[in-house]
């Protein structure tokens, strides 16, 4: 049953995105414009993302604090590019009551002031170092154009913030932290994103480098989701965060921050979701199971209360769709929100001595004999759809990845199919500028494999220095 | 060995409030006027209690969303009352980028207006009904006096804001959810609270009527910690909220709202920490056990790291402190920060087979002989340690529980030891004004037991209608 309410993917892909963000109601607009309201069914999945995560980050030893979300125009203005980069997206609070305020203060776009100010009071000595501080908050930039989690002006995230007693610590931890986004989105968003270093012109406002975790959505569109920065000593600088090392010398601290957003469900949408609404990977779905009592009848409740206790007493989140709704409602509903498996139980069907389960990404059904441990088959099946998922991903991205060697080559595939384009790099800012004239095509990021596909930038012909994934970007 | 950082409780009370607050590294303040930086020991206490209380309103039904932090004034101004009772503490953001915003907006201070927003847009009949929603996020109030956790600019809370198709529905649900706070402030933080109805004086700014949860503190100071408001249908109609109900009619719907604070975290502080830093209720404690090793030894650390695996695995939260600092510096850490049990273990001390064990409420040090089965020992004295906490606290509550029978009475009191005080009232807004003139003391709740403890109004000497505890508040 094609749901109404969802346009055709291939028909408008944009239509289509936002007719999924309601039909499933992850999240709706409001009266605040620009702002979202995040649904529960969108707020359970940020749930399930944030516990993932935080315990990989604690795992890690990292800890969460709170710092204030104003930030006083005077502390702001002492990073310059950090200023010049986000000064057209703040927004201001400037009265309070009926007063104005002695100095205007920005909403935070992100916190490295804040935080650079807490550790320029807070470390003295190498003793004091690392501190590995991380806080889910949510942030505000105004944007122009929005979209539900793609482009929102506030969003909720994440954002670490550490230092370090050396530059190679500090790597290290940006490395790592890269490394655990790119995890979360393989091995739990079925995500096959793609790493590397951003350009000089990409990085993150202030940072000596940033790395980034890119995905590219079904249409061939490519999404920054996910992103680790390495600043040197240079806001320890401009911050006034010093330490007494081993050497009992004064010394700038090395910092990096790294950050993950609601946008990762923006991705999820677009990568795995159908005509249908949207398809969960197993992993991040806050329910993976829905048990659907068809006809009221003893032995189908008992039936359907056993699965649900056992499958919960095996780890799996399952509930039972006990509403006065109709059978084909309550299995397009679990369809349209994406639940990964549905198991109908059915009095005739039980006659028959089998039970029907659905798995949503292929929409197959299948018939199970009750002499089958059901259990044992739906946390297998849940294996296999999330395997499933990724591998259809990988096919997917494979099959929009593409080279270009030239500028022809270039336009040609951003005018007929884009996704993520392999083309050689000299280095010059201004062959990106003109690469970005077709179809604000961007760097993405700099493949570091050392595997060359070309001697030659791709836009001014000259000798190549970099190998980077171009591509349109949300 | 007496905190030196500390000040003695009794000798300031104010001083000894923040200087357990720096000492155990629960926050601090900033460079942003009013608003602290929730350092990891105090988040810590927050997860803690966001864990907890989660789980139980998840457990009754409700689910989390997110609404946006932003509230354009035109919203705002639909509730009079609610712009009235808020108006002087309003943030405001007027500028975004280098321009002017169309329509200032306020930072939320609370969020019935965004949810009345929402729900005015998905609500259409009864059986969409009820919708229980709650949202963990910061707020802002531009408070003229501010202390760390307990009156700070911005903090943070979980608001939850469900509507019903009726009254009933509406009324069980605030008192319901009163009882979850009660619950969680009796049984998790040792902390006996009274509860009930606030005066027309004091409910929230629109609400029918507020239900309170009045914490006592160490020094005879009451805090307001958890509040429960019943709306009836005042902000439907405000916001036009309605629905079809059973008999197929248009109606208003019915709504309520509860919140809890960081604030809670200073009730901890101020009910039972002492002058040797913070005691932690063992069931909020994020660490309920550390284990310090004395001396280089490999039974020392064999026996450590058995401890810790074996508590873990018995569901106890602790660590071992494995730092290059001195003994006696891990004793006094372990104890400012409040951490329920010390576990030490010496090689000195395990040639005559035993340890000590310290609990930090009473800093009272056993010996225990290793045969004892250490893991239920631990266990059974977090139980006891919790108890006592709660008895101590209780025991104090009464201590400084007082009666007045007329304004002498209440001058007495509230310039000798101040407390909650019973005293009977004729319903008059007058007396509470007058009884306000003494040190700014408020009625707190209106008892309602039925008990009466006289006839008469403490203040006027008129017929007396209701039973109120009043007294000094934070």
């Amino acid at each position: 049953m094609k749901n109404e309410a969802i346009t055709s993917r291939d028909v408008d892909f944009a239509k289509w995105y936002t007719d999924v963000v309601r039909a499933a109601k992850l999240a709706d607009y409001t009266s605040v414009k620009g702002c979202i309201a995040i649904e529960p069914n969108g707020y359970a999945i940020w749930e399930k993302i944030q516990a993932i995560m935080d315990a990989k980050f604690k795992e890690l030893g990292h800890v969460n604090v709170q710092m204030p979300f104003l930030i006083p125009e005077s502390l702001f203005n002492q990073e310059k590019e950090l200023i010049e980069g986000f000064a057209p997206e703040l927004l201001w609070a400037t009265e309070a009551g009926s007063k104005k305020l002695e100095e205007r203060c920005a909403i935070r776009s992100t916190s490295e002031t804040l935080f650079c100010d807490y550790y320029k009071k807070h470390i003295r000595s190498y003793k004091d170092l690392p501190k590995l501080y991380n806080q889910w908050c949510n942030v505000f930039r105004y944007e122009k154009e929005t979209r539900p989690f793609l482009r929102s002006r506030e969003f909720l995230w994440q954002e670490g913030h550490t230092v370090h007693a050396t530059a190679e610590e500090a790597e290290r931890e940006t490395k790592q932290m890269m490394e655990v986004y790119r995890w979360f989105n393989h091995e739990i968003l079925a995500i096959p994103s793609i790493t590397g270093k951003k350009t000089e012109k990409e990085k993150f406002a202030g940072a000596e480098y940033t790395i980034t975790n890119e995905d590219l959505m079904y249409n061939g569109v490519c999404l920054q989701d996910g992103t680790s920065h390495y600043f040197g000593q240079k806001f320890s600088k401009a911050y006034d965060v010093k330490f007494t090392n081993k050497d009992n010398k004064e010394e700038y601290a090395y910092y990096t921050t790294w950050g993950k957003t609601t946008r990762a469900i923006a991705a999820i949408i677009m990568v795995h979701a159908d005509d249908y609404g949207l398809v969960l990977p197993p992993r991040i779905a806050p329910k993976q199971v829905v048990i659907i009592p068809i006809g009221q009848d003893e032995r189908v409740n008992e039936l359907c209360n056993r699965y649900k206790e056992e499958l919960t007493q095996n780890g799996v989140d399952c509930y039972i769709d006990n509403s006065d709704k109709s059978p084909g409602f309550k299995f397009a509903e679990a369809e349209v929100n994406g639940i990964p498996i549905r198991i109908e139980v059915g009095a005739r069907d039980l006659e028959k001595n089998i039970i029907t389960i659905a798995r949503r990404d292929t929409r197959e059904k299948m018939t199970i004999d009750l002499s089958t441990d059901v259990i044992l088959y739906t946390k297998g099946l849940l294996e296999i759809i999330q395997k499933d998922m990724y591998e259809r991903a990988v096919e997917r991205r494979n099959k929009l990845t593409f080279e270009a060697h030239n500028l022809d080559d270039m336009e040609k595939i951003l005018n007929t199919q884009p996704g993520f384009i392999h083309g050689m790099w000299c280095g010059d800012e201004a062959c990106e500028n003109k690469i970005k004239e077709i179809k604000g095509c961007k760097s993405r990021c700099i493949v570091e494999d050392g595997k060359r596909i070309d001697d030659k930038c791709v836009c001014c012909g000259k000798e190549a220095k970099y190998h980077v994934i171009w591509g349109i970007q949300y």
